[in-house]
């Protein structure tokens, strides 16, 4: 390995820059060219990146590293230490470094970190000498390097397994609380220098008792360590565990990067921070961000110290009473607001900045692509392309699909809000509302939303070790830690309901309680979070849809709308759904079910009828139900016709699950058996004639309308008439009628010879010529491969991915749940097929499908109406397939909207 | 029209031969044939052939003929008197023709026939002299003249409907029963000269009374009204029903042959005949036929008369006492003989013929193509063969899958048999034997059949408006006609059980009764027959296989072997399955379905075990069951492995309808409840949760080894540990593991290391490799299209086509009942897919399957298992895929691997 194993960044120059993050990593990538590239040239602490190679080349060399390494990483230390005019273990004047991680795509908080390496006993008295004789911030340096390092580098990465669930880093912990205790003080800042040297000692007597090996006391070894550490976090359970949710492949690797430390806690006259060059959390413009005085860097991610806004527009209820550092460092304030103004005009997004002072120096640390939430990152996007900052497409790559969805998750009835009291409020971390049971560990979550129950996951405080819980769960809530916290980090990229920070509340995860003042929450009590808010209720409040608000929505996916050529249309079988969906900006219905009418409120009276339909014997006694039928039927037709007016609306024929609709209610049935006029014992005979081996391949959808060809007749009078009506009123409609479940064109041959004649009947009824379009679902695999033939005469073909998909896997929706759970565990599949389409099996159906179609009949109109049509990825495919349209839920309309736009762009690359 | 339209033949010349059948018909061109050939010039009396192209042209012009028509059929007709010495319409000499059909096909009896044309008032008189004054003879034929050609050319032909369903030949035949009675006789014969002519008058009298139209008395009326006549029953509803079951397109068209009539009935030195130059009824390769002294051809095959044997060898019990033609009339028995022997010579096949003496001089009327039935059929093919007159391939063509069938069915059991008495005997028509519920009319046979009945059509005698009811029958019996009658030569055709001519038994339509002396037998009553034998048994006698009899059937085999390529297994569970199907000639066994031998006899301790295994609820539960359940299973699968030593034997894992197995009974239920230690409220949750809303497409097949690992894992065991502990008994044995339901090669991966691992284990104890391929299932839709990426791994797959069918089509094959009838009476489907493979989808998603997999595996061995492997269609169709074998059961072997070497054959083409 002989290539460029060791990239160094600092004094305005950099080996490496930002397009280069497979190799060196998000955070070096970064900081190289924060460091190096011309138009930035900022103020970065020097340092070197090791490769990703390298880590790759540790785990395949059995944790070793090339020999040339070591020759590289000198030099570049080297470099280092010209830069800062110190020395990695020089006792007069010391370089001390930090180790960091950096993987290609940010882990947050999943892999180690050692700072202050380089202190030994060694360069502790010129450390000392160095910041003017503060012995204790010496000390209290040595001895979070003794803690992190024994810790991340003498255990974990040593692979040693902790005795009695105490890990060295609790056991460091608890000497220290026994000295605090002895000292009668609370805080660790109240021990003295004095204080601090003991228990460096006595950290090191316990490191070498517990562990059985000394404390390095050289800094190579120290620096070394460390690397090492943060190569073997790699394979952390936490990182795999993380990785295996984001989709993030293990052979990626990480780098390492080496930097030399600056300290924000060397008094007041020194601070941390990290910010925002928008808000990450809705979206607006303006610089955000907290900072604390005299802290170190994961004091303000460890949500220890509330910490204060860096501005105004950074304030809030929460810290609403600290200095600002507009106000408390003006001139560095400026100086940062210029960087993060140059940063995200050079990267043209937003940036998530990490910085320090020390002693009234401002130091960059980091910078890279802020993670946002939904609603930000509708905000930002489409602000941005107002801004002209990005272009069309990037806008819309900017918005992911699951994020437009955060949009679309309900929130808190304000309503119901306004007359409740809230229990405590915490900092809004994760936006919309949520309900649920409230349990105190990750492991709890996990078990109880296993077991289909809501639960919202309550800590004093997360890491990364809940993330499990925390995905679990429906919301979070912490007692500790700001909007930069673990939490609320996690929380903002998954777009999940989160409440940080309400340090009201007192949790006891050991009792399993919240107490707050007299009230005492339990296990399992609900309670409702409001995430856009941070309030905290007792109870469970009800909810309502976020989308009706804000026309930032509507402005972003006008932007989408400019990119994307698929038609996007709705499922809906009533006037409220289609008017919700053309608010959702639907261009149509793509599948009214008829059958769907007979379930939901208001519908008794059209089941009865139906069912009494469905249990008729004879040919009259059918033809008698249907005429009973006919009004119910033509009226919800009708009412959908004109709710969808100037859009199409394809109508399928009835498709019942017919053993379904047979009732089990003994008044029901004896009603049903007076109005057929038949005993009932006759009607449970013919009840049971209904029952089915495989209903879903069983009598139903077109084969129903080829055995009683009367009922697809009254299907299209209602269709055809209702729409003669409309256009009679001066209504622009255009129904469409679709065959189900056809597998030849014989059936479709057949159906269609009896809507035709309906349709010419009622053409010389009214005068008038009703636009119709006949076509098939294509939703059985021998209907994909005899497509052709089909097209000769369907004019449209809409394929049902639900119905494809099980009968393309065998796989009976209903019954998955004894073996889909195995399948996807031992990875036999890599997703539920009824999530996303299977693109090997279904789609290749699919892509057959469209292919014979267009070729016997150019001008066939194909769409899907499956589930699938609202899945982000499924969209993708179907663009890809050549489809003209979509249809899916009217809530998923804006994100198919959104992906078909997505899937342009991405069909540009 | 400007081409040739009537094709001329006699005197040693014709103007078309045998190959001009489709223009022709069959009887055209081998009238043309047998006349004008130069190696036969036999004596066939002349006439000419009105071409199919005819028919099509006066069917397609409103029932006229082309202008040029005419002027040829004057110029043939000519031809004709020339080389007669007589004149059609001459009253000094006349000469009279019949009028005939004559198809592409033989349809026997279905379409009309016109005799004795020419007979006028004008010809009468020299007709008289030319007879020598046979008077009688003259009247007789002009008054069959009248009432045939009143019945077919001025009813049926035109179109009129008989009045009260009294036909005008019913009105007749009534008149001539007056006139019989009035003259105090009982046959025809027994009527005068002046009877007969006084019945002519009265019959002209009738006709004209009754049809309101003169009877024709011109000789060219005549004709043509017969031409008209037979053209017009070409789509009588006779012929259209027959073209239906036999498959013949209705645009074929039937030609019409004019001859002159020569008469069989001209006295004591005149007969008639029909023989065959091979028993049709067994293949016996001796000259067969019947005649009639003094008779006319439609005598014979009306079967009102029995007729003679030919000879010694068309003997029976039934016509011992006759007179043979061989000794009645020794010069013309021989010539007949010698002209049967070059015709079958020359056609290279057993022929039918036709031929009449008139006055001493022999006449042949017909050759054809002879119908036989199954046994015959193969026994013929297979001694054309040693004889060297036909190749292998002929052999091979020369017998139907059908027909070999009719070799499988099965016959009265001998031991009954012969401790019975039979009620009648009867000549043995048709083959096997049947038993049924007697029915006295076509209706009530399809009528019964229908709700599921078996029954046998009792008449006196059939004709071709019996022909639904015969199909629906399980076999006919009649009192009256021969071999050659109706009944006979369409059972024959189909292969189905006939008893004629069984004169003993009084049948009584009217009364629904058979009466014999005094047994008397009603409508329902059972009977049985042989028709092998022609014997008539009261009651249900058991029935046998016929397979295991003839060596016959064996040779035939032998000869398709040596063309047939793909491989031919049986589907069997047990040792008898496995000899059985090895007697037929299996070479291994292609399907072993573990669930299977759960069923019947003897299973019930081992059933108990897997109803426990599938109520286990926990691993441990399971693990116990099915330890408890190897033994049973093991010993099923060595002794079949045993049994099929030297053969390859495919065993599927287990692939059971869980919830099919869980015991309704409540004894069985507490047994289950009490072996697993749970009570029965228990034992009724987890039944329940076996229940599945589509369990053909739910948790089964390799779903249930990838949830429960063990099950898998214990029938490795099973199937290895037999192999091996056979092996050690030095034999050889060949098992293959097969996969089922699969739908990715993940799930073949998981369950094939499960399998590999349990491989090593075996092979180590024993110390011998155990041969054993993998392989896998292709019958879920997915696993044709990934075939690609299943054979990296799978060694072997086989179509299971009975799940990829319902898969394909969505239809489920237990609930197919409600609309598939629908769909072939609409003819929505040309067939029911899950009896013969569906090309178009199906098969393609088989050819998909095949093309993929081998592009991957080039040593992937393939074959079909499911039941369209037993089916001729469907085999013909895995030769052109490529595959390696079928799988059928038992009783299909024979059939499979003649239609594996038909395939063959016709693949040549």
């Amino acid at each position: 390995m002989a290539q460029k194993m060791v990239y160094f960044f600092g004094g305005g120059k950099a080996d490496g820059n930002e397009k280069m993050k497979n190799l060196l990593g998000g955070k070096g990538a970064n900081l190289a060219e924060m460091a190096g590239h011309p138009k930035l040239k900022l103020p970065v602490p020097p340092g070197f990146t090791f490769t990703t190679d390298v880590c790759t080349y540790y785990y395949e060399n059995k944790k070793k590293y090339p020999k040339e390494l070591d020759g590289q990483v000198m030099k570049a230390l080297a470099g280092v230490e010209k830069i800062m005019g110190k020395k990695l273990g020089d006792p007069v004047n010391p370089l001390l470094v930090s180790v960091r991680s950096g993987a290609r795509k940010s882990m947050p908080g999943m892999m180690e970190t050692v700072l202050n390496v380089g202190l030994t006993s060694k360069t502790i008295p010129g450390m000392i000498k160095q910041t003017g004789g503060n012995e204790r911030f010496v000390y209290d340096a040595y001895r979070r390097l003794i803690m992190m390092y024994s810790d991340v580098v003498m255990e974990k990465a040593a692979g040693v397994e902790p005795k009695e669930d105490m890990g060295i880093r609790k056991q460091l912990e608890k000497l220290m609380d026994v000295m605090k205790k002895s000292k009668g003080v609370k805080l660790d800042t109240e021990l003295s220098a004095e204080d601090l040297k003991s228990l460096c000692d006595s950290f090191k007597k316990k490191v070498k008792e517990v562990l059985g090996k000394e404390f390095p006391d050289n800094h190579l070894d120290q620096m070394w360590g460390g690397v090492s550490a943060v190569f073997s976090s790699w394979n952390g359970k936490r990182a795999v565990s993380y990785r295996r949710i984001e989709k993030i492949p293990d052979e990626w690797g990480t780098a390492v990067n080496v930097q030399a430390m600056v300290f924000g806690n060397m008094g007041d006259d020194s601070a941390t921070g990290v910010a925002f060059t928008r808000n990450p959390g809705n979206g607006d413009p303006r610089f955000y961000g907290e900072y604390l005085v005299n802290a170190q860097g994961e004091d303000v991610v460890a949500g220890t110290r509330t910490p204060a806004p860096i501005n105004a527009a950074s304030q809030s209820d929460h810290n609403l009473d600290l200095v600002t550092l507009e106000k408390g460092f003006p001139k560095l304030y400026k100086e940062l607001f210029n960087i993060q103004k140059r940063l995200e005009k050079h990267y043209r997004d937003m940036q998530d900045i990490e910085f320090t002072i020390e002693k009234g120096t401002l130091y960059m640390l980091q910078c890279r692509i802020g993670k946002r939430n939904g609603p930000a990152a509708v905000k930002m996007a489409t602000d941005m392309w107002k801004e002209k900052l990005i272009t069309t497409e990037e806008a819309i790559m900017r918005v992911s699909p699951e994020q437009l969805d955060e949009l679309l998750h309900p929130i808190v009835d304000p309503k119901a809000e306004k007359l409740t009291k809230p229990l405590a409020k915490g900092l809004p971390a994760g936006p919309g509302g949520a309900s649920g049971m409230i349990v105190f560990n990750s492991a709890d979550a996990v078990a109880w939303a296993e077991k289909g129950k809501k639960v919202i996951l309550v800590r004093e405080e997360t890491n990364p070790e809940d993330i499990e819980g925390m995905r679990a769960a429906q919301a979070i809530l912490t007692a500790r830690g700001g909007m930069t916290s673990h939490a609320a980090l996690v929380a903002r990229g998954w777009g999940k309901c989160c409440v940080v920070g309400c340090s009201d509340l007192h949790i006891d995860a050991a009792t399993k309680t919240i107490k707050k003042d007299d009230v005492v929450l339990k296990e399992g009590d609900w309670v409702t979070l409001n995430g856009t808010k941070g309030a905290v209720y007792v109870g469970k409040l009800p909810m309502v849809d976020a989308s009706e608000e804000g026309s930032v929505l509507a402005d972003f996916l006008t932007i989408c709308d400019k990119v994307r050529t698929l038609g996007v249309r709705t499922n809906g079988e009533t006037p409220a759904d289609a008017k919700k969906a053309r608010f959702f900006g639907a261009e149509g219905i793509g599948l009214f079910r008829i059958e769907h009418m007979f379930y939901g409120e208001g519908s008794d009276q059209a089941l009865f009828l139906l069912r009494k339909m469905i249990m008729s014997n004879t040919l009259e006694e059918r033809k008698t139900a249907l005429a009973e039928l006919y009004p119910y039927m033509k009226s919800d037709i009708k009412g959908t016709l004109d709710a969808m007016a100037g859009f199409p609306v394809t109508i399928r024929l009835i498709d019942p699950p017919l053993h379904e609709f047979v009732p089990h209610d003994e008044a029901k049935l004896k009603a049903l058996a007076g109005s057929l006029k038949i005993d009932m014992s006759n009607l449970a005979k013919r009840a049971d004639s209904l029952r089915e081996s495989n209903p879903m391949m069983g009598h139903r959808g077109v084969r129903l309308g080829v055995t009683y060809p009367e009922i697809t007749e009254m299907q299209a009078m209602a269709i055809i008439e209702s729409a003669a009506e409309l256009m009679k009123e001066g209504k622009k409609v255009f129904p469409e009628i679709m065959i189900p479940v056809v597998c030849s064109v014989a059936e479709v041959n057949d159906q269609m010879a009896i809507i035709k004649r309906v349709h010419a009947e009622i053409n010389k009824k009214f005068g008038k010529k009703v636009p119709l379009m006949i076509g098939t679902m294509i939703e059985i695999p021998r209907a994909a491969l005899v497509a052709g033939k089909i097209a000769e005469t369907a004019e449209f073909f809409s394929f049902g991915t639900n119905d494809l998909t099980q009968m393309t896997f065998g796989f009976s929706r209903d019954d998955i749940g004894g073996f889909l759970p195995s399948y996807l565990e031992k990875k036999l599949l890599s997703e539920d097929p009824f999530q996303s389409i299977d693109l090997e099996g279904v789609g290749e159906l699919i892509t057959i499908g469209i292919e014979r179609g267009r070729k016997t009949n150019k001008k066939l109109k194909i769409g899907i109406c499956g589930e699938h049509g609202g899945d982000p990825a499924s969209i993708a495919f179907c663009y890809k397939a050549g489809m003209n349209y979509v249809s899916c839920s009217p809530f998923r309309v804006p994100i198919a909207r959104l992906a078909a736009a997505r899937a342009v762009v991405e069909g540009k690359k």
